[in-house]
């Protein structure tokens, strides 16, 4: 079964680098102490991959990068657990093509390899990025991702501001957009707060399920589909087409 | 020479559709009475034409809507002006790579039709479409836009927020991010308001300017790039490269 732990800011206001849920990231990991990083949503590569490496060291584990693997698939191979790092979304994924990682990452998380993704990382887990709040400063062969769960997400969602006079599209109206061309469910992940941060997607055998607690999770899609806001603290999405019972009715 | 009015937001909060530039679009479109409309930023096509032709109504000009035309490139051929509304960035610039239109509408603007845009419809006039803020809803034969201008525009600019704990990247994150993959200077358009809404470029023989009144235009560019923030109510970019003299100086 897959594991995935997909959070959407890798930061909360106030704090360090991963310092909110480093809890859930421990919680998470199962012990593994090597984690494989990707930076390629950032275009400085030493200096974030030092920055993950600090945030790692807290919690007693070693980040190694992908930017300075000899081999990235054979890198992706003998990987332990991954962390796809945020930053732009289109970038990340236009690398992610481009060296011909999207199969073994696939296959390997499929396999049980703990995937755990922040923000962009978390966008390229989806079906595509286009739910992505990122410019497409690159031209990717592709908009399909990693396909590691069979909806998308849009991270830092937030809500319409009835009193805003800014004009441009709200977050709700641009998710309206993607489902007047596109069928997957959206969710949207708001940025998690110190205390209360994560999300877990679970595609496994009873079906796929988004937890998120707090201020976490919305889910946004047609009418049409399943979905259910349990409460304040819990929300599930059950995916499109899928007949299996939420776990925690 | 090429005339185009880009503008931010076809509505000001509170106003009715382009009411709040009314003055600028009548000055613009020099007493063209018929208007081609480009819709495809939007879903309800029939809804948006409806809408764009009562608001040209109230300045005396009749809109025809190119969904409804037997034959687009003869449309083009044939138009005084052209509208493009705003919209989904991508869809729209989708629909103008599928229908062919690219060439036809850059040849008819460089041999002096009026383009107007909105939003959507100002960001394809420029060089691409890497610094929207819409969802990449559809996948484009390509970024590349109409290039009628030689840079690109945020619409719907905003400044970040030092008091925001959203951790999302802030507007002019994301434009370093393009500049960290791309070099076209990007003219930020603030959305504008009653009374003061318009920007004009004009690519011509003197150099091309964006001419942007109120608190329209900020210009977001590497430190390299030439530009000039003349006062509040006038700002002006001299594109990248180009040595004509600001013609307000």
């Amino acid at each position: 079964m897959s594991r995935l732990l997909l959070i959407s800011n890798s930061t909360a206001s106030g704090g360090a680098y991963l310092e909110y849920c480093q809890g859930e990231i421990v919680d998470f990991l199962q012990g593994s102490k090597r984690v494989l990083f990707v930076p390629w949503a950032l275009h400085d590569l030493e200096g974030y991959a030092s920055k993950a490496s600090e945030a790692f060291e807290r919690i007693g584990s070693t980040i190694d990068s992908i930017h300075n693997a000899a081999d990235f698939r054979i890198a992706i191979e003998g990987a332990e657990a991954l962390f796809v790092g945020g930053g732009n979304t289109v970038r990340l994924l236009d690398r992610l093509h481009r060296t011909g990682l999207i199969e073994p990452i696939g296959r390997r998380v499929k396999d049980g390899m703990p995937y755990l993704g922040a923000s962009a990382g978390s966008n390229v887990a989806c079906l595509s990025i286009r739910t992505t709040n990122d410019m497409p400063i690159i031209q990717p062969p592709s908009f399909d991702a990693l396909g590691l769960v069979p909806f998308n997400i849009n991270p830092h969602y937030i809500d319409p501001d009835p009193g805003s006079t800014h004009m441009g599209e709200t977050r709700e109206k641009r998710i309206r957009e993607f489902h007047e061309e596109n069928d997957p469910p959206v969710v949207g992940l708001r940025s998690g707060s110190r205390g209360a941060p994560c999300g877990w997607a679970e595609p496994g055998p009873r079906g796929c399920f988004v937890v998120a607690r707090n201020r976490w999770s919305t889910v946004r899609a047609p009418i049409s589909r399943s979905c259910w806001e349990c409460d304040e603290k819990l929300q599930l999405l059950r995916s499109a087409g899928q007949t299996t019972n939420c776990p925690f009715e």
